[in-house]
């Protein structure tokens, strides 16, 4: 027995406990225990708001709950690290999204979870439901389809839509990444960045960075570095076509070599001798989850700053920093979309805040931190605007 | 200055300003303010409930808020009085009903209001959606439309689907009939019964009644008496076949000659020297909202019981006495289906809590009775099972 008690270990017993009967619950906003409560909210006072909206359609946006709604919308193809497990059994984790919306940011939000995986269904099925909601935060759908969903629906729907596997990843990444280079004197322009993984996250984490002033970027899949001699296709293609601008070839030996920062968005691991061909003053982001590419004990040999996805370690990269924040902002604004100013300035914003506090184990705010949303969807408003 | 004060007239300004912002809210069931919260409710602990959910389904039915949430599904065509004013209008109706769930019945539901009126796309759209909800209400769609939406939903979901604006209206009609015939002391199959409208409510008026047992049900819309020479089709061909056992043609006056019961559920009017041919103790419910087929005070001058749809007379037949308890009874019962026989126990319900207060002017219970929607929830389970 010590004074400083160690936490117990979370059990499966309690997580399960925690989840009977679900994470949600739909209350209203004014009692409706009296006959004139009644006659406001329902027959025949409603009728009158219904006429307004009839008549001035605008007034849906103050008088009905949608405008400021969050739709976190999945078809269960890939969660967390289950892959493709279905829309029921991704509900969980919906269920647990909409409670940090409200958590953080005071927004309303409902899980719609869709027994269909086909892009055009999907994007047809919000198109149909656009009057229930304002924003849509899409959420663990398989790459590569949730390029094309996530760029076609901001086209059909007139409200912010964003991926969240890709943006609010790659936000946190890129703040993080400011603040590492804080920390190690660095400038960003000056970076060599090797991202190993090029599905959602890395892909987004790539063009945050080079949106933000990084120039050297390189992307590593599962066969190698993207580069122009592969021929690749589609967001890889793309992808191809925007880094590597030493045109290297080969593999994570060639990629790493005197590189300044590692991330690892890609649930593969990174050999230490690799490791230690970096730049020194290292920078090693291993985001994967439950199990880093590299441990965070083996990185710090090799590395001055080390982050994580993992809350039991320092500097954990952790979505909930960002999008509370971010589609709060866009909501306060009246944004139709989320552009990639306003994810610049949300990761300008989050890093900020770690302030006079900034040390190598301290890069990123806690995701319990009250502030970071507040700080969050106040930059993305002022980017909007 | 009385002491008795009437309570002052609710005022457009008042009805705006309660709908401000909207009357829902999504809250989480339990706080995430601490690490450990965050870590069950969300990355890396809710990745155990999926994946107990993908390997076990009936896992969601438990472990989700889905399977206990109504999903409350309009398409705009038929809002309260107002007509086809579309999904965006319908929406502080939509809400309105979900704060009732909410109140009397302590259920979750979520307001989907559709931008298509197409019943295909309405169908495909739910079925998508399906792993998201528990049961439907559809709500405020124009006939003919809503019949074969409900028949072809009730086949498509296996859960609970209800049209209220049918069977909540025609429950409490049964129910508040029951009581009727008990206070002039008629029994339900010797009734002569007239149901002005042949729309949602009508037809579902219709066929409750002829289920609970009344034979002689003449049904009226807007041409006359719906009769076999007439050459209907659709749902009116049916009605037209199951009703009218004496096979009477014309209009009103021929319908409502020595009548036992007027059933105004069609925004229609009916001259008084119509009315004063009823059979002696008549029993006339005006239902159009907010203007009576016939005032009150006109109708009590030749029937024994009057009700309407308006809280400011006596005997206001809301639906709200119905379908909080229905799908809580559906839900709780682990029902697939609303069967007829568990609208027809939900009425007995109703009018039984009426018990000993049993008046011409008090045959059914308050709409903010806190014993309504248990009781009949009650019922509707112990009918489902």
């Amino acid at each position: 027995m010590t004074s400083t008690a160690v936490p117990a270990p979370i059990t499966e017993q309690e997580i399960f406990a925690f989840h009977e009967g679900g994470k949600l619950s739909v209350e209203t906003t004014q009692p409706l225990d009296s006959q004139r409560a009644l006659s406001i909210a329902y027959t025949p006072g409603v009728a009158q708001v219904s006429r307004g909206i009839a008549a001035e359609p605008q007034l849906a946006e103050s008088h009905t709950w949608a405008s400021r709604l969050v739709a976190v919308v999945s078809d269960g193809t890939a969660v967390l690290g289950l892959g493709n497990i279905g829309a029921s059994a991704s509900l969980p984790v919906m269920e647990g999204k909409s409670s940090l919306f409200k958590t953080f940011a005071g927004l309303n939000s409902i899980p719609l979870v869709l027994e269909t995986t086909d892009v055009d269904e999907i994007i047809e099925t919000l198109v149909r439901l656009r009057p229930s909601f304002g924003a849509v935060n899409l959420e663990d759908i398989s790459a590569p389809r949730c390029f094309e969903l996530e760029s076609r629906l901001i086209e059909a729907l007139d409200c912010p839509v964003m991926h969240d596997d890709q943006h609010g990843t790659a936000i946190v990444v890129l703040a993080a990444l400011t603040n590492a280079a804080r920390v190690t004197n660095r400038g960003l322009a000056g970076m060599r960045v090797v991202i190993s993984g090029a599905g959602a996250a890395g892909v987004a984490c790539a063009t945050i960075l080079l949106e933000a002033g990084v120039h050297d970027v390189v992307v590593l899949d599962s066969r190698g570095i993207l580069s122009a001699g592969r021929g690749l296709d589609g967001a890889k293609g793309e992808l191809a076509a925007r880094t590597n601008p030493r045109n290297l070839e080969g593999g994570p030996a060639e990629a790493m070599a005197g590189a300044d920062v590692f991330i690892g968005v890609s649930s593969g691991t990174v050999p230490e001798d690799i490791l230690a061909t970096m730049a020194p003053d290292a920078i090693i982001f291993a985001l994967s989850n439950p199990d880093p590419e590299v441990h965070p004990d083996v990185a710090a040999r090799h590395a001055a700053v080390v982050a994580t996805g993992r809350s039991d370690f320092p500097n954990q990269i952790n979505n909930v920093l960002a999008f509370p924040g971010i589609f709060r902002g866009a909501l306060d604004s009246g944004a139709r979309r989320i552009t990639s100013a306003m994810k610049v300035a949300a990761a300008a914003a989050i890093a900020d805040l770690v302030g006079d506090d900034l040390a190598p184990d301290h890069i990123v705010p806690s995701p319990l931190d009250p502030r970071v949303a507040p700080a969050v969807a106040a930059a993305v408003a002022d980017a909007a605007g």
